[in-house]
């Protein structure tokens, strides 16, 4: 067990660790309100596909506790609000409308008399949402173990461990679980511009599980790569189309690229809900654009000029073709993943 | 003319931007002996491989004037000291290796019976080498030309502009006679991590030329290539080898193997002092590795935990594979490089 969390419902508050803050601070905000919920979101106090799924989750449960509904048709109306709310707040990983869509779905299957059981079972299907996560990610490394070998050098990029879930991680989970069991493992950490997710929080995470490791400019993995100093990539995802495509932190696709042209494996690693099946490609899915001043600043100190225009895709879109395999909780899916995908997700 | 200035030799003085305060502050500072200019050029006051051999020619000069010889054989002492002082001060731009050596070459053809002509003439082959690079790279620019439409969106990477040299510049130059010669050129500017050149410098200078243009992370070259918004790229260069394998400012690598899986043709322009015929290829170019804390702070505020590890190679190499052309001032080298660059270079 690590000695912070990531999100927690406490007695009808939502108390996450400030991302923003780490790793020169560890401090915890507490949210009342799904529209706290939603900002905490928008603004990356919480980021990670599956740990803003579980935020989004616990954003409902507190649509459900304050609302002031006294029919259950109007509770209904209110937490349907919130799901929009939440929705909204980040468009690219797709567990927040997952979540949402999952809590929704599971109330609206019962008929319903008090408001008060209403409430009790959003909350209920919220703390299964998170406590789910967290067996997942130790499912998916039991999965991922599999392809990591006895020594093995791996790059990563952004941030795919605890931090990024309720607890343990997907990408950086599969590396502390083969950690874990005793494998060699060495980690170069893509520092991941702009938000700086590596440097600061998997470089923090990684310190703190004793595992060896790096930090590097994310234009510095083709020259290690070169130098045969790399065995495999571990990235995680924020949504897995049909065909296999994934949307993760922008950087992922200039890495699978390096890889591809090394022939060095890239593995995706992400829970069954960041596959999005209603996608046909990647195409389809929306990457969202964050401000110009995620680039020209950091940390609160200017770097570009004055007036410097810039342009701050958060995601990108590898193609199926570059990736290894997919690993979920539910196994791996290797290409064609029209097919592995569907069969790991049941539809098939 | 730009209303700024990379260096100049003023009165036994050496006069730098100091590029480290850019673009928050225009200062320059003065240096008095070889040990200052070696120190500017280590610690990064004046970088890029055009302006840096400048500033070892001027480096010298400087020794040339405080020597303290009152025979030619000990001032030649003198200056052969003073080249390897600043042929240490990096080791992977040959710029460093080829101002020094073209200077005591120069000298040492002579039969001198005077110190004071000695000196004179260290003076005047420092200032005809900077002279002629601000020449040679509106040379360089011309043929350059002959490569960008009439419509071109260019990403670039580092700084390769007048700070890079001692005017004009080199890849930058290039854009820049496009710009001024009427074509429509837009510029994705790699920010270039750790030192941030690209958000620094070439946004700095693009802003004062008028040419448009938007900053991006290192890791987005791909996502913006596989939207079909870049049209070509342009790199600076720090050696060639004669294969033309080039050492460039690190991410070049991976810039280049994104535009290659996307069909994007990628150009090196640099004069033909920064071309290693002695170099078989590029395994042989040395790479510098810079302090760690260039990756875990940025401009004086840390952004990894305490204590993190981090690995700094200042440089990659692009294998000539993945190199369209070379640009140089003699004109134009294409595959196979061996033998256009020899050529170029007058040795076929």
């Amino acid at each position: 067990m690590s000695d912070y969390f990531t999100i927690r419902w406490i007695d009808g508050c939502v108390r996450m660790i400030d991302q923003r803050r780490l790793p020169h601070e560890v401090c915890y905000l507490d949210f009342y309100d799904v529209a706290g919920v939603a900002g905490a979101i928008r603004d990356m106090v919480i980021r990670g596909a599956p740990a803003i799924g579980a935020a989004a989750g616990f954003g409902l449960a507190l649509a459900a506790v304050k609302s002031e509904a006294v029919t259950c048709h109007d509770l209904w109306s209110d937490l349907q609000h919130a799901g929009e709310t939440l929705m909204r707040s980040r468009p690219t990983a797709v567990n927040l409308t997952w979540a949402v869509n999952r809590i929704l779905q599971k109330i609206h299957r019962t008929t319903w008399v008090e408001v008060s059981e209403l409430r009790a079972e959003v909350i209920k299907e919220a703390l299964a949402i998170a406590a789910e996560d967290a067996q997942i990610n130790r499912q998916m490394a039991k999965y991922g173990l599999e392809v990591v070998p006895q020594k093995a050098r791996i790059i990563h990029h952004c941030n795919t461990g605890s931090l990024a879930t309720v607890d343990y991680g997907t990408a950086l989970g599969v590396i502390r679980a083969a950690h874990e069991n005793g494998r060699n493992v060495f980690v170069y950490v893509d520092e991941t511009r702009p938000r700086l997710q590596g440097a600061r929080l998997t470089a923090w995470e990684l310190q703190q599980l004793g595992i060896p490791y790096t930090v590097i400019a994310d234009g510095a993995s083709g020259y290690f790569m070169r130098q045969g100093k790399i065995d495999l990539c571990f990235v995680g995802c924020d949504r897995v189309a049909s065909n296999g495509d994934t949307a993760n932190k922008i950087g992922t696709y200039n890495l699978a690229l390096a890889a591809y042209a090394h022939g060095i494996p890239f593995y995706v690693v992400g829970p069954t809900s960041t596959v999005d099946l209603q996608l046909p490609s990647g195409e389809e899915i929306p990457i969202e654009n964050r401000p110009a001043s995620e680039i020209t600043w950091v940390e609160g100190v200017r770097i570009a000029p004055a007036g410097a225009d810039a342009s701050n895709p958060a995601f990108d879109i590898t193609p199926a073709q570059f990736i290894t395999a997919i690993i979920t909780e539910k196994g791996i899916a290797v290409p064609p993943y029209q097919e592995s995908l569907a069969r790991l997700c049941g539809v098939l």
